[in-house]
């Protein structure tokens, strides 16, 4: 019987690699509220999480599999996944949303003086109403609180052959979701039919849900990443880019494809090019052992080659069961590779004074050096016929 | 020039009434990190969020627009939007991730004994590493901290009808894609199959994405509602339930269809039947001034007389700019109904030991009395062919 798409052992293994950890450090409970972290330990997928209204908690012992405390409407899912004990709450209660349960649990788990860890640094928050925290607090009393981040972070960054796999199928999906939409990409079509397009080709190919679409088309490279689909259509002369984050079974892809609508100015030429040359210095330089920052330091070495250095920003960062995970590549994130990293490599050059090119490869870091996992991009700037 | 959708007034209206209360309350200001918070008061509207990375900040001051405090990368959409000013640092900043400036821009914005209000309560969470807010708090001296959840929570309680107007759209868009996947389900489809095709469907009627899907299958109805869609055939004498939260301009629907394959047994109709009467219960209950609980209980009146006492819980919650919102529909649930509340009813009953049925749909409370915004489902279950 398989856990979110893993043996058992997967879970096993994941829990056991923390609890050293917590032992070594002293650590008697470690308190996870996010959905990645509780699916870490425990396999428990479900896209419930998008309701805000309940909270859930797990707790890892220094020995033995997950606790859970959570609502009793995901008792049933939860009964199938790696836990040993479940306690649930009906929530939403109004008076006691779980918070006397949870911290029931902690004290016995927990001496008096104990440590609790928790995730509290980058990239982290607190799912649970900052005022339940407070009152959990008071009622732990002398127990302490420590900042779990390196373990979670350490452990979830390093993936395991079966995590890569499925992240491989993701970009695999992506792919033929990007041959599928540049038959589709012509004069007239608004961009926001495309957006709508490209997510049904990604679950036809086989995604089962589509967290993440940002894009952007215009005559000189887009304006920025993040803006929803507007209806503009398309024209003779934008270049175009999507980027996804499609899921399976709980673990993303992540990268873009760019395509032009008829020929295209030659800088824009040259800046594509510039982002393919980019990206073959950051394979080169994304070996074990190596740190983010130099995989940064070679990719902007190209990059600044074409634009202002003041415009490089973070050029890609680690991937899984979140869009974006940790290491970031940036000069200042000295993280050091090792084998099982997933990472994106993603240069973005300006164009013009507020127009940009983006382009994104997935890649696994492997003992024989990188392994690209998304189908690579095309070497020249696609051009699409703007009849 | 409309904002994510709407005429600026609406967010000078939304700024407005907040800071009456604020003003009320002696709150200096009003911290907002949530993807609905910022969005409500700013028109901000991206699935950047998706990335958990960098933090995002609005400050509400008692008088004027909001002042956001972002990474770069959210500069240009900000700046169409509803703000005053935009303070950006280039996240991810490993040393000091947007902490230092927002600490610097409440300091300017918030006396040294001033009150800063923060969502704290039921439903909330502070999206930011909480050692940073930790930090934060440390930076702010003895300016004080206000549970500001009373204030959000009662303005997006009560939409306007360009909001109201939005969710119906949804809800449309929901409806067609039901009428759609019925046409596809048949013994032999798996329920993954199902799942893909359905989110196609919705995009395919007008959706933006497609945030939320749960559903089951079964021969007495489904196990959990939260569980991923299995690769399980449909089975001739299976009851299948879909429901969606599918988004429209950064709005949700949040209802459900079941169908039976092939003829249902008594039980399952009669169950059917009781959701039906229940919802009817649920609307000539929904009327200004009655309770959230008496909603409720006039509903589980109904679900009682067929069921176990015991197993009824939530039945309907509010809906908006999130999957679930306040109120509650739980005898615990004082909440007032006011014209402009939008909120699901969704009975449930027990239909074998661990197998129930949900029947969902969302409605308006207006001053003529509620209005189905969804088109409703049938009043007996639907019977597909099953050969």
């Amino acid at each position: 019987m398989t856990i979110a798409g893993f043996e058992p052992t997967e879970f096993e293994q994941r829990c056991a690699r923390a609890q050293a950890q917590m032992v070594e450090q002293g650590l008697d409970a470690l308190l996870l509220t996010t959905e990645a972290d509780v699916r870490y330990f425990t396999g428990f997928l479900t896209r419930f999480w998008e309701s805000p209204t309940r909270p859930w908690f797990v707790i890892l012992p220094p020995f033995g599999k997950p606790v859970a405390v959570i609502p009793s409407a995901g008792e049933a899912l939860m009964a199938t996944c790696w836990v040993s004990e479940i306690r649930t709450w009906p929530a939403p209660d109004l008076n006691d949303d779980g918070v006397s349960l949870l911290a029931g649990t902690l004290q016995e788990l927990v001496g008096e003086r104990g440590r609790i860890g928790l995730p509290m640094g980058h990239e982290t928050h607190l799912r649970m109403p900052l005022g339940d925290f407070f009152r959990l607090q008071d009622m732990l009393g002398p127990r302490s609180w420590v900042d779990a981040t390196p373990i979670t972070r350490g452990l979830q960054m390093v993936k395991s052959d079966a995590e890569i796999a499925i992240i491989e199928r993701a970009c695999g999906i992506g792919g033929l979701a990007f041959e599928g939409i540049a038959e589709r990409l012509e004069p007239g079509v608004p961009l926001s039919t495309v957006f709508r397009d490209f997510q049904r080709l990604l679950l036809a190919a086989g995604a089962d849900w589509v967290p993440y679409l940002a894009g952007g088309a215009g005559p000189f490279g887009y304006h920025d990443v993040i803006s929803p689909a507007s209806d503009r259509p398309l024209a003779a002369g934008d270049v175009i880019m999507l980027d996804t984050g499609a899921v399976v079974s709980g673990y993303f892809c992540d990268f873009d494809r760019n395509w032009a609508i008829g020929a295209p100015s030659a800088r824009l030429q040259d800046a594509y090019r510039v982002l393919v040359d980019a990206t073959d210095a950051g394979l080169a330089a994304a070996t074990i052992g190596a740190e983010a920052a130099d995989v940064f330091h070679a990719m902007a070495k190209v990059i600044t080659k074409f634009a202002d250095p003041g415009a490089v920003g973070r050029l890609g960062h680690g991937l899984g069961m979140r869009l974006t995970e940790w290491p970031s590549l940036i000069a200042e994130d000295h993280t050091l590779l090792e084998a099982g990293m997933v990472i994106t490599l993603e240069p973005a050059v300006m164009v013009g004074p507020s127009t940009m090119l983006v382009l994104e490869e997935n890649i696994a870091i492997e003992v024989d050096g990188p392994r690209l996992l998304t189908p690579r991009a095309p070497s020249s700037l696609p051009i699409l016929r703007a009849y």
